[in-house]
């Protein structure tokens, strides 16, 4: 087993050692939920109090223009076009991915009539519910699949960095295939932004959605994003045509005129306090070489479990290319994460039987990972887990 | 003309008078936009700290369940369903106006096939918008309505206050003739929520949509509402079937089976910062007799006409039943409102020649109202208006 010397020689020598005094963390709490729900950057947390205390209360209606509201999709948008390698001006910050992945379905749905909606059997379940969505809205069958292959004349969805796995895609094989087959992959980026160095536009993926909430530490619930290719974008109307995503929208116009490219995609008024600190969050990645990140957090994963390695826990099988996560299997996950938390360790749970520990690069240092590793190992030990506050399964795991 | 000794006397009589203390407005504006972009409740505020400084950034993931984050959706919708008579638990709080009512318009027209989607041709644009979409998806023809009649065989999306005449319909009386003709009406309430007495339980009125952060206080962009009666939310499917509108969104099951009752009009996960705003704004109204409301609004709106009456400007024919603003009619009402603004009294401009004036009553004054009155006299007889720097179109107008 690694020992806390290695952890700190690691640390010593990462390149990112510096980013971790960027966010504000509870003292006592080794977080490795990042994957789930980003820890505070600072500037996100003076940046949201600057929104409410002086942008809503002092420039009132006034900010919209005077404090930029109006353009923080876009603006925000084309700080996450750099982090997911798509041009500038081909994403842009709205709704939540569910919405986002609705309308973009939609979208190609309509434009490519008898197409078929597909997705990978194990896909994130709420991307497999927005499809079975528009598959009843649209007529087109929903095809599940249980294979890498790509389909013939279909939509398909599929995640670069798996949930649970954390396996990263080829998108750049995937998407040479896709276009022999007249085959729409729109890339679900909610684990890989932020930690993979994504590039859309390298690989040939034209229509991605994602979370702002998880390794871009946007905040809870943070605004998503949407990118399509600028060629795409022209050619397709998404079904929730507001007013954000209309070409004049203080015309006040009655008819509906989709905006320029993927400006459309934008639907009614967002939630600017949220976005805001989604925007000021972005700024953390700011010059950041993203395969830093990508090798960090690969790096912490693997230190995890040579820490864990002869504890009674089994590891999921270990992918070629790994995201920003790793799960132990366990009958009694849920409880042994339970009491993990209460001694300030906190990972999640995913039913029926994975414990997931999440390694956002940004702020996790290997003395963190060690330190998890060592209470991991207390509480299989101790056999604390067994306590009865632990056994009860919460809403939220 | 008015003067101040009669809005002196007029507040002291007022029976909201205390309320203005609960809200954080700047020194020296007079803000007669909050029907736009409400003035930000100081608990509102205050909330909004705590979420951001104790539960992002000390519970971490775990205030999804400490904090009640994933019950805001219902316990914000709960707080709204008092203020527009419908039971606790028919109102969810979620997505945009436009995302809503995408979601119940499509909702409604997959239940009832060969229905017409109709909308007054007057009606505020976006939700024209919206509608085109619906069509465009559903196949449902869409018909732009130019006079009162209720449309047989019909999804009808109708404001209950207008966006320009402040005009408050009568609800019942057309809720009664369009059960009669196979018609469902989706109400905006929009400009309603917050200001008018609504009572949908009262007058029949089964589905609604609104906006968070007009006189409800939300803040910029706050999440909307829907409202759908719980014998009607059992019997439809809405499109975005997102996990927060599943039955058991952890389970994590792949397939989709919708939550009980209005629930499952929530689709992806909540923008909690903005949300938590609006349920900590919510708490002003706790108690509070609406009745109250209108009527101060409507009595704020009186006094200012009269205040306004001998000055060049026409103001659009007042309805039966007023909303919280009047509109003034001038070719030059940009201009004089950019002049207004400068001086610290805000409204906003319409296009193509409406000044609006918004009377939130919970913490305008008749004072208030006569000072901004003599500022429009004054820009008026200076002529400043027809200084350069007023006359650009900006942006948000």
């Amino acid at each position: 087993m690694k020992g806390l010397d290695d952890a700190r020689r690691l640390d010593a020598a990462d390149p990112l050692r510096r980013f971790a005094a960027d966010f504000a963390l509870p003292e006592g709490v080794i977080y490795l939920d990042g994957n789930s729900l980003g820890a505070p950057p600072r500037r996100a947390l003076d940046r949201l109090a600057q929104t409410a205390n002086e942008e809503w209360r002092n420039g009132l209606i006034r900010s919209w223009n005077a404090a930029g509201w109006i353009d923080l999709p876009k603006r925000a948008g084309a700080k996450i076009a750099r982090l997911i390698g798509a041009d500038e001006d081909s994403v842009v910050v709205c709704d939540s991915v569910s919405v986002n992945l609705f309308k973009l379905a939609a979208a190609l749905i309509a434009r490519n009539p008898g197409a078929a909606l597909c997705v990978d059997a194990a896909e994130f379940p709420t991307d497999q519910h927005v499809l079975e969505g528009v598959a009843r809205m649209t007529g087109a069958p929903l095809l599940r699949l249980d294979d890498d292959d790509i389909p013939d004349h279909a939509v398909l969805v599929r995640s670069l960095a798996h949930y649970k796995s954390a396996e990263i895609l080829d998108m750049a094989a995937m998407e040479s295939v896709a276009r022999k087959k007249r085959c729409d992959i729109i890339w679900d980026l909610s684990h890989a932004a932020g930690l993979v160095a994504v590039d859309m536009k390298g690989a040939g993926a034209r229509f991605a959605v994602g979370c702002g909430y998880k390794f871009l530490n946007g905040g809870p619930g943070a605004p998503a994003f949407i990118s399509v290719a600028r060629e795409e974008a022209e050619q397709i109307i998404q079904p929730i045509s507001g007013w954000m995503g209309h070409a004049a929208p203080f015309d006040f116009s009655s008819d509906y005129a989709p905006a320029d490219g993927v400006q459309r995609f934008n639907a009614g008024t967002p939630p600017i306090l949220s976005l805001s600190a989604l925007d000021a969050a972005l700024d953390v990645f700011d010059g950041l070489d993203l395969n830093l990140l990508e090798t960090k957090a690969r790096a912490l994963g693997e230190f995890f479990l040579d820490c864990v390695d002869d504890l009674p826990l089994t590891p999921l099988p270990t992918p070629t290319r790994r995201g920003g996560h790793v799960c132990l299997r366990s009958d009694d996950g849920y409880a042994i994460m339970q009491a993990l938390i209460a001694r300030g360790v906190i990972g999640d749970f995913r039913a029926p039987d994975l414990m997931r520990f999440g390694f956002a690069p940004l702020y996790i240092s290997f003395e963190n990972v060690r330190r998890a590793a060592e209470t991991l190992r207390e509480v299989l030990s101790t056999q604390e887990w067994r306590r009865a506050e632990f056994g009860k399964r919460g809403k939220v795991t």
